[in-house]
């Protein structure tokens, strides 16, 4: 991640700010407001703003004339059993401002959350920036064998160079005909000063999907958590998880009450089945109980076996 | 509006809070933050909590790394412009939360905006304020005899006194006959030791539908602009119209550049169909127009007319 | 519930319809298109309205040129999946629309699920049918006294017709008193020929909270599942259950593969957080575990074992 | 466009269905049910399913047990009515589905309207199509040198070759580099049966943004005309206003009396602000108007001017 000099400039400028409000604060948050915190080879994820902290779920569930809150032990309560009962509305209460950057075929597995606000930067109106994801050696994982959507090992030697060396050169050369055919260079000066360019709305057609954009990206504390939830999860793509653990960062230090109940029920938590849970009853009698018998497929009993960590039961 | 001791308490706790922060803060808003401002007999609303000023909607436009601001001539411009070609995003990058108190049948009207998020007191859980709306003489307007759904002239003498005295006598006796079903007062005595009340959540059923509930609610700014274009617009009946205006001032506190172009371009607007802009030619031309040859139907001509203020060509 | 006899006669008239389409039908629903089923006292629901069926899901995951679908086992193995893992958008690719009559006080929980298309009977433009809900002896519940939202046993002897007879007689006045200040009784005769009644908009106020509305509601199948996951359960007011319980019944008619998926997954299923996770785990290797040590509240514990059906580990 | 035999087969059992249903139809929609509507070079839409017609908004409106319609010319002042006065909920009880083959940057902005259904082709699970999008000569604009985000001329000559050759060029390297690195071809075939190709998911990120994708998007009435006023607008870039324009056709047959409102009301109409409505009385009375004092900026004077067609005021 570079920032140019007046980027940089700008965002201290941001952070030196000491405002007086009546408002709530989130204190662990306002200590890294505005920073630029680096994801992948050139993206970040910068909180801009915010609105509320765990009190404000607690002042709303209560729909209280004041904070709401009692003491630190009966909110932590309360929060719990909302998160607990699926009592999802105070959790709207909350508001989240991040500026992100990030790859384009990440940018669109995240805009498919709805419940959020979203201004991205235009391509139509101007040049995008020359920088492309690259994935780092590590993470350039085959085809898995096993999950039509799902990695597999990583790839090694030399077919790892060679699809670097494809990646690398192919967002290079179409980068690099984009600005032919705007007839202009990335950083706005003219390449032939007796043509007019192609509209930037066209030409970005040639840009690769791994080009960076960024957008101002506002969510409520709820679906932030939705949003969470399944992309920080195992199963989502690499790319996407670590801006997700990222933010899973940030509401640790925005809400640290829900965090943890957040973590708990949530993140941690399983879910069983009316059938699932015949099988659990079974197992916790001590009673044998088979695949064939449960009316489990055979991936549903992998998944509820590994769920409670009986290795043993896998098939 | 009364407050109890303790409520006016409360608020006056959160409004001596005086927080750091790094986010951008409304000062003309700060100065309200909390106070319960009176709508109709016992309702009022409160800003709780708010999120960005104009400038967050010019940095979201710009999708810029710092404020995104320029001049306040260039910001009001862009804001403008923004405003006039619905280009609505970068105003949902803005975030206000409310405190109301107002008549059920009035939050049955409000609810239907549903973009917002929104906590009410809950009946099943409470006992409801012994609190209902009554109009004042002046509001207590007759059927409209020409639309149906609005208001005629103000009702007077003998049948206003006949009116205010049926709402009011109801409204006590269905609310005590409340408390006699919960075996419980408002104040918590108990009123039969011997005996269990009925459930709350069956008890309320009695209440009438003046009976006074309260909510949090919290929109983004853009929806806020959708509830006020239709909420404080002279079609609205007129006790919700009288929240909606009460927070027209809170938006001008809040978004002053915002407010001027609201204004213009939404409230004080007006939409010209394709049939209606051929009128308007004709009339800027000196031509004659009749309503029989527009293809406008007799009421659609009438509103026409109206919104430029031709009143001598009404039919 | 009655219907008049223009009422029964335009339902008897759209039942007669024969209609030629290329579109998918859900035949079991088709059945009782349009069919007033009744609940409560003067309520029903009526299926009006819908788009698609069971292999509409698995066309859209599978985003396919035709039907998307192979054979009923593999589609609802996939129909399974996508509930089990909240791959969520394909249910959202069907849609159903319903009228619904249903007291007042009902309407207000209801409206409360957002992501619906709602049409109401209004009452600023028409008079409000002369119908109050009025529980049977059975469900005529006292208060919980363990659950502050919840009910205890059913009141009986003199406590219950005296709360029958209190909202039967509130109700009426009520209703008459409306029918006094609107000038209008509810079958459109007018009572004083030389007075003007209110405006409907305000004399609405005077009604009581178990007076009958109706409205369309359209929403799609996942958010239909979100809102009877939540109000099918026993922890919902037993008046918005018996709604849910026969709108599970249409679902079972419109999709059924997806309605058996629903039953196991979500209605029957369970969540157990990690913290539960570990104790079950433990249950099942036959360990001591005590709930002191468990982490869990006394509720939260209760929770879990009631899951599981382990009767005699609770506290 | 071309379709696989297979596609077409497929298409054509769908469109032979003749299924019997007590549901309203849309007569002149059923006729192109399922038929794939050329766009651009390799994409289409298809109305794949639709909900409702006129008669259903009317029915809402009116909240009847019935049809709901009286006479169609009492119907379309209805319709029309709710159009003018922005009552938009009964539009919202209409839903059409569209399965959608379309350029990736055009799905990007597409995706922006958030209050629709979306499944989309899955490329961490199967490999794209080798199609992309190569504008025709006609539409091949240089940047407008007035508007930022706008087009001017036809780029011609040498330059308009030049720029085809470089799309065309990299957007067949780019997707031949993509199968080298899944080691797959687009149909499925082998490269290396000794190596492992690079994960779906990852691959991906070498396309360029004019490879086609497509899905199932589903809306209801309301929110479609909100897209459709966007993206058929003359401001809307042209590719998706080609999209927009094909479903204004299918908008036509399916509601024909809401199209004939919504052209009037909303695409042929316009919105003129309260400082315009000023200048306008004024040039109805035949006075002299300056922008100068008309409070408004020069922009804003000539969209005013150009709205009514006086293009001598134009400054």
């Amino acid at each position: 991640m570079k920032l140019t000099k007046e980027q940089a400039q700008e965002i201290k400028d941001q952070q030196s700010q000491e405002n007086i409000t009546k408002r709530v604060t989130a204190p662990e948050l306002e200590k890294i407001l505005y920073e630029a915190l680096p994801i992948l080879d050139h993206g970040f994820i910068r909180v801009v703003d915010y609105m509320g902290n765990d009190t404000s779920i607690v002042q709303a569930a209560r729909v209280s004339y004041g904070k709401g809150t009692k003491k630190v032990n009966t909110d932590a309560g309360l929060i719990k059993y909302l998160m607990r009962h699926w009592h999802s509305t105070p959790f709207e209460m909350c508001e989240i401002k991040y500026h992100v950057k990030l790859p384009i075929f990440i940018a669109r597995q995240w805009i498919r959350h709805r419940t959020a606000n979203v201004n991205e930067y235009s391509a139509r109106y101007s040049i995008l920036d020359k920088e492309f994801y690259l994935p780092a050696q590590e993470n350039l994982a085959a085809q898995s064998q096993s999950n039509r959507q799902g990695r597999g090992d990583v790839l090694e030697g030399e077919q790892a160079k060679k699809v670097l060396k494809l990646l690398k050169t192919d967002a290079e050369r179409t980068y690099s005909n984009y600005e032919e055919m705007l007839n202009e260079r990335f950083d706005g000066s003219i390449i032939d000063k007796n043509e007019i360019g192609l509209a930037r709305e066209l030409a970005r057609m040639n840009l690769t999907l791994n080009t960076y954009t960024q957008w101002y990206w506002k969510t409520d504390l709820l679906n932030l958590m939705n949003f969470l939830r399944l992309r920080a999860d195992h199963h989502a793509q690499y790319e996407i998880r670590a801006y997700a653990d990222a933010m899973l960062d940030t509401l640790k230090k925005w809400v640290p009450i829900t965090y943890e109940a957040f973590m708990d029920y949530r993140v941690g938590g399983t879910e069983v089945s009316a059938k699932g849970k015949l099988i659990i009853k079974k197992l916790i009698k001590g009673e044998e109980v088979l695949m064939e018998d449960s009316g489990l497929s055979k991936r549903e009993w992998n998944e509820l076996m590994e769920a409670f960590n009986l290795k043993d039961k896998l098939i």
